[in-house]
């Protein structure tokens, strides 16, 4: 994405590396874009947001998401940098996450995402026409 | 989402719908979200950027994407009021892409996003530990 031309601090931390590119479909970029635009994973940051959260919360306040599905994302979000999990050694267990500073970064990100989508949903919903039922569920 | 305080838009637009929330299964934003954050609709909005694209130049820049979902894709995404098909009437067929000025703006925090992420690839990739290969496919 040479376009964006934000990529200095890759290009001096790692210089035998090819320049990060989300549009190639092997640059390890692309895969954490698409964790941190996950169905979930987009959730989970933007309500991790400067908090710390037992999963019982987190998983309260994301509407719908499945405790199979809850656990999954963590795990890759915590396996990227972006979230961390401490467990306290306690019965009942007792389990927190909260953002690292990258992860409070691509959480400010994904959050300013969101507010233009909620801000603008009146917009969006006067201008969709009749859509065809498959057009709906690309994921 | 009430801590972001950006709905006064839709508030003022709508006074009779609930106030917009992604984290609310119901919510249409959650939706438009969704599509906009999904696999390759990341990529197209990204791609898009300030430019008018026909369909073949849109499956050369995005890198593994097949014609059957980057047709979905875009059928999505305009019917969403982001992007604009113009279908030239002549032999052989020539139908372009654009952004609409809502896109433009979507677009721009989803650039914002990538780019962070690609800047700091180098540190996403040295912390990463080993992964349970089940944890690497959330989508």
């Amino acid at each position: 994405m040479a376009h964006i031309g934000t990529n200095e601090n890759a290009q001096a931390a790692s210089p035998s590396l090819p320049k990060p590119d989300v549009l190639s479909p092997d640059c390890p970029s692309r895969a954490i874009l698409q964790h941190v635009t996950s169905r979930w994973g987009t959730l989970v940051l933007i309500v991790l947001d400067a908090k710390v959260l037992r999963f019982s919360d987190l998983k309260r306040r994301i509407g719908g998401v499945s405790d199979r599905m809850l656990a999954q994302t963590l795990q890759v979000l915590e396996a990227d940098g972006l979230i961390l999990r401490h467990a306290f050694d306690v019965v009942p267990p007792h389990v927190e996450y909260r953002l690292t500073p990258l992860g409070a970064e691509v959480s400010n990100r994904v959050l300013s995402l969101a507010s233009l989508i909620e801000a603008n949903l009146p917009q969006f919903l006067s201008q969709r026409p009749k859509r065809p039922a498959a057009a709906q569920t690309v994921r």
